[in-house]
């Protein structure tokens, strides 16, 4: 028996290990078009923040590891260029040109996604980069080096563009934020959004909403980003405007399509064709919340998804309820977590959402320290369910966000999540947790 | 109509303020015996450790607005000695000796609880101290400073008791825990709980386990704890050996008990006898884990509870789930937090209970400042139900032990929460958090 799995990253590499665990005598071969397998690519922006580090820092396992202490059949420089599905068999090319093809019993697909580059004048210049792979940030690090980088346009604004404005702040490099539409994360409540926008100007990283980047000119250490109505300066360009699932090879295999053009898969995450499963960033996955296909990508649930394709491929049968959305990101000194829906994506649903938002403290009624949490929830009219929960404070954001994700996999009520025997201690928050003051609060309004 | 409350601490006064503000006409007499009302007693320790600050830093909400704005009829130096609950009366005496009687349509006893003193010699010398009420914290204040305390025993070894141990060692003072019983903390796992002792003692508290205190002798500046073994020299001993239910008007009128001499409530906060309520820490609750009565005095339940019977006696039925037992203190630079049930605990309630411990990390692989996490989670082998939860480290473990603490409320399995989508970023976990680092191995052990 033979599992294929094509891509080497976070699913990859968990279903790979995974199954070779669970059944030593299965033969297992991963393709991997680069050389790098198994790293922390979440930890990107903070290695680029210390000019000590190196990249090579967030390799989790090597490759020989994988190759000689696990026994797993790891080819990197190989490049899967169609899937045969029917035939049960791949077919690519290695990095020196040469043509392969292998059978498989059971293949992964866990190829990720990657940045999304404006089809524009000037994306392909030295110098304007993206940051989704290793070698994007061995690319960055070489850059900021190399020319010096002073001044530095981040295009977008996600949760890496965030990370990243961070990071060169760090550096003692001058930010230019730059993003087209009025609205700094327009999925966060507007009073929320409002506390992340003062913390990017506190350190100051200029912010620019709404011009539409017509394109970029110059090269090197020398780089423009035009709009209509004006031009900016600098050494690099960040292009952090989103990822789109890498599926083409999926597609053109015939296999179903998912939201956004991720991989459509089953709870054991089979996709449409027999033998085929998907994990990881590529891959679709059930909302909780409204038991719909939806599009998060992830890092834990590409490991959660590797593992249990390995748990299928290899015969004990797993099934994943679902995703409910939960991130958190640190920007400068402030936490912003989120999970579940937004107001506009609960309307967009189809329910009837009340949100609500409170300010509340990070510690006890007259304990020194305490700083300001503001907690954005929304719930349901008619079921009366909890439906998401938005967060942001300088502490104690990052791990309460957990509660209310727990609370959507069991399908609450704001009632019932109101009554939760949460943890207090003086250090650590007010008797209400701020979660709890929320939940008080958005009863009276529903 | 008349709302009378017996204690005007945080049961009695949430339940006061929110009946007069849902039923604006209606009479609410609060009965205190002491002068202090609405403070945050958890504070207690950490305004003791700093000698700048004033003990009223802790009161939250001052008599005369009660009296003044909130049109609370608070009667503080009014000490209650019999309730007659077949003539819904209750009798007392004022601190100037005068007798009073006041009949009530409905009552709440919020009488809290009181420190257990050890009935052998030497108990009330002074210097030898509790610490429960605002004027405990009065007199440890005026003796550290009158009797310029250098050394201090604290007998017993419960939250309080490590709070104060690090409020004492940030005075400098010399500090000697002196606990009867061979364990620290009984309730947690022998690993999670020799962390504990570690951080103790890496601050320099000297720890006795097992001595038997037969006695504490001398007084004033010269205090002697005396046992079998050895005498402790000091000038101030700290009892903190637990507390018990203020029960006892309660049990003189003929209302049943529940565990440890608590006062027994349905959901709705009743007692056995018609218009009676109790709430706070003298009253018990419903365990979510086990379905049975618990006493687990802690301050979210109280204002919670409070606010029930403010909801019941306006006609706005309110029923409690019940508790979790979900607690956190810190001790020095360690987090200790827990939910639900110990092992031992769930052993005695009748299940057939599995234990597992793991060791995490608080940030992400490579993520600079990354310390320990030790995790402890029990789970029943025939129902596949989480019971509990406890963590020790030195960040990331008081909001940590929510998500457990609401799935104990849902009554998940360990496989559901396992499942549970938690938020990752570098900065603040591994990609698995610690709980399902916790939960996955649990399930293998299952």
């Amino acid at each position: 028996m033979r599992f294929v799995v094509i891509g080497g990253d976070a699913a990859g590499m968990s279903a790979a290990s995974r199954a070779k665990r669970n059944a030593p005598a299965l033969e297992v071969v991963v393709l991997e078009q680069t050389h790098d397998v198994s790293y922390s690519a979440c930890g990107m922006p903070y290695n680029i923040s210390d000019p000590g580090r190196e990249m090579e820092d967030l390799v989790v396992r090597r490759a020989d590891v994988f190759r000689e202490r696990q026994g797993i059949d790891l080819r990197t420089g190989h490049r899967v260029e169609a899937i045969h599905a029917d035939e049960r068999r791949v077919r690519g090319s290695t990095r020196h040109g040469e043509d392969f093809e292998l059978a498989y019993d059971d293949l992964l697909i866990a190829t990720g996604a990657s940045p999304i580059i404006p089809d524009r004048p000037g994306f392909d210049l030295p110098g304007v980069v993206a940051l989704k792979s290793l070698d994007d940030g061995r690319r960055i690090r070489r850059h900021l080096t190399e020319s010096r980088v002073r001044r530095a346009v981040i295009l977008g604004m996600g949760y890496v563009g965030m990370e990243m404005c961070e990071a060169l702040r760090s550096r003692e490099i001058e930010v230019e934020m730059v993003k087209p539409g009025p609205v700094l994360l327009p999925w966060m409540n507007p009073e929320l959004s409002g506390m992340v926008v003062e913390e990017l100007k506190a350190n100051r990283v200029a912010l620019c909403l709404g011009p539409d980047v017509e394109g970029i000119e110059g090269g090197g250490k020398n780089l423009k980003v035009v709009s209509r109505a004006r031009t900016w300066e600098c050494e690099m360009v960040l292009v952090a405007v989103g990822i789109r699932p890498n599926s083409r090879l999926a597609a053109e295999a015939g296999l179903v399509l998912g939201p956004a053009g991720s991989i459509s898969v089953d709870k054991m995450l089979h996709t449409s064709a027999g033998g085929v499963y998907a994990a990881g960033d590529c891959a679709d996955a059930y909302h909780v919340v409204t038991g719909k296909k939806a599009w998060i990508p992830l890092a834990l649930r590409a490991n959660r998804a590797g593992w249990a394709v390995a748990d299928n491929v290899t015969g004990r049968r797993a099934e994943l309820q679902g995703v409910a959305g939960t991130a958190v990101f640190k920007v400068f000194d402030l936490q912003v977590a989120r999970t579940g829906l937004s107001l506009k994506e609960a309307q967009a649903e189809g329910f009837d959402p009340v949100e609500t938002v409170i300010r509340s403290r990070s510690r006890a009624h007259a304990h020194p320290g305490s700083v300001p949490i503001a907690v954005q929830m929304v719930g349901d009219r008619n079921s009366g369910r909890l439906l998401g929960v938005q967060m942001v404070g300088r502490e104690g954001v990052a791990h309460r966000v957990n509660g209310p994700a727990v609370a959507l996999h069991a399908g609450m009520t704001v009632e019932q999540f109101s009554q939760s025997d949460l943890a207090y201690a003086p250090p650590f928050g007010p008797v209400w947790d701020p979660m709890l003051t929320a939940a008080n609060q958005l009863l009276k309004e529903m």
